[in-house]
């Protein structure tokens, strides 16, 4: 809750009948927030829209919930501000991306919201297509991965796919089905063996973008 | 069945009071191979010990089910002849050993049997240390991969583990999270894609022994 922002937190009364800022608020734009962002994507939902549908004002959704990245996260239930990733990133020159990326990301999964991490991921193993925290992954986490590899040749999702299966791999490696000596092994021994792979399939010389 | 064998599969009905070649007597050898894989492993158990758990003569095991091996695949309802994989696993040039692997493993998974070890892989997820199914992998499946490029400053084991690491996130990636384009990727392109990946992990250079 920036200052400049905190003018919104006081909820509309007037003859719409839109809701007081309370607990029972905070659940409506979340319940909204998932019957959209399930049902149209990330990309064409809209915090408007989903303020609409929870009878409130949108400067209310941002105050609660900040951009509409943060807004998919909450309603994901997503361990982790998601940024403490995707900002390193979209920092990373381009040819560090894979231990940027190995690193940040076992970092978190190393974290306390670690666990919260393994039972999202166990949440996507057992659902179908209408896992909401797969949308989130693919549409907000691998998307903001994908605009910064994407050339006029190639758009870059065969490459972020193949690079998001080997993070899984390592993921379910670690900590799901404990695989050692990889399991244990230290966080700067895994960002060296892994971190050139995602650069290769990110960045590097393989066939992506014939079929 | 071999027809040198055939003689072994009338089993003795003496005074031990062995059970007859019938399916109860198959599945009292499934069972005992489980006890004992389950609490002992694979190379500690013998097909021996197994046949007197069972109250059988080990020719019969060995009519039955063949090696160790195959009885343990038996054991844990391997959905395919390991076989069938690691032979080619043997007799790949060390060179060609990522490329081999891939193309064989995908085989298998686009293969009717796909569904089985998609079943198999998930009962390893849900599950714990205890496992059959995971300890067939690993002390059957990886350890035939690490024998082969085990060296003495180098025992292969977090090679093998970072190669199986990658090897289950593209099996969940096309397998259980449908993750596009990398799930509908022709399998040639698989290869060519993950093939070096793998090479790497198990002959690159890479630094896992010194630790």
């Amino acid at each position: 809750m920036s200052d400049g922002e905190s003018g919104s937190g006081t909820a509309k009364s007037g003859r719409t009948g839109r809701r007081p800022g309370n607990a029972d608020t905070r659940l409506a734009i979340l319940d909204a927030a998932r019957v959209r962002f399930a049902g149209t994507g990330f990309d064409k939902t809209s915090i408007r829209a989903i303020a609409a549908d929870a009878d409130v004002d949108p400067a209310l959704v941002h105050h609660y919930f900040g951009n509409k990245q943060q807004l998919f996260a909450a309603a994901v239930d997503f361990p982790v501000d998601p940024d403490t990733t995707l900002l390193a990133v979209d920092a990373a020159p381009l040819d560090e991306l894979g231990q940027t990326i190995v690193r940040a990301v076992v970092t978190v999964w190393d974290s306390p919201a670690g666990p919260g991490i393994v039972a999202m991921v166990r949440s996507i193993f057992a659902g179908g297509d209408q896992n909401l925290a797969r949308s989130f992954l693919l549409q907000v986490v691998l998307e903001r991965v994908r605009v910064r590899i994407a050339t006029p040749a190639d758009d870059g999702r065969a490459r972020v796919s193949l690079a998001a299966a080997q993070m899984v791999g390592v993921l379910t490696a670690r900590k799901i089905i404990a695989l050692e000596p990889l399991a244990s092994m230290p966080i700067d021994l895994v960002v060296d063996a892994v971190g050139p792979v995602i650069q290769r399939y990110l960045t590097g010389d393989i066939d992506t973008g014939s079929w």
